[in-house]
């Protein structure tokens, strides 16, 4: 993978943007979408993820164990930027460091009245950027 | 399905923000995510859409047919507001009314110099708010 796409991830990543979704899918190939926030890309192959809705997510999650990342800054409506990052779950923590690392973010948000039910720990596959459009 | 979500859904999608994205899957479960924006929803349960690029999404569709579309509004990057739109994918036109009509749309926009290689019609399976999060 690109350095370049790696740091930006991380960048986009970390700042755990509100626009930040993750596409998942179960086994009839039903897709979903939900805007998923509390992240924290801890190298430059592992995401935690702080889970306490989401439940769809979690049982595709689950099921398939794929999805993609999608952070999109639109700063002027007009101009889109950001970075794809697609992933499997690889594990599914409810004590422990890194469960312990992303509680404390959560506790930091606007979502701190939630109580954390998982920690996802995402092996990062492959980074795009947003779009690969050539004329 | 909701009367609100379907107007919210015309409005949003009609509006073609350029935060407007389409995941899809193929056979083996990969999720993929697209900015797709030129979009028209035509009636209660139909949704045309202009294919110039996004050729991952469009061989994913002929794989699987099944997507979700996200239009996700962040007006002060603090709060959020939009759509989940849930489609299969009914018919892949290369002329016609409606082809023509997206063609139309697709002129007018900054994707103008890109030719039109596709009109994809999809059927509206389910529409459900950004985020169903309950206390």
């Amino acid at each position: 993978m690109d350095t370049n796409l790696i740091d930006k991830a991380r960048t986009l990543i970390n700042a755990n943007y509100i626009s930040t979704t993750l596409s998942t899918v179960n086994k009839n190939y039903d897709v979903n979408i939900a805007v998923i926030t509390i992240l924290e890309m801890i190298d430059d192959g592992t995401i935690i993820c702080a889970r306490f809705g989401a439940d769809k997510t979690y049982a595709n999650l689950k099921e398939t164990g794929k999805g993609v990342f999608l952070v999109l800054i639109t700063p002027d409506n007009k101009t889109k930027d950001g970075v794809r990052v697609y992933v499997e779950l690889v594990d599914d923590q409810q004590e422990g460091e890194y469960f312990d690392r992303i509680k404390a973010r959560l506790e930091e948000t606007a979502y701190s009245a939630f109580p954390l039910k998982n920690c996802l720990v995402f092996r990062i596959v492959d980074i795009l950027p947003v779009s690969m459009l050539k004329k």
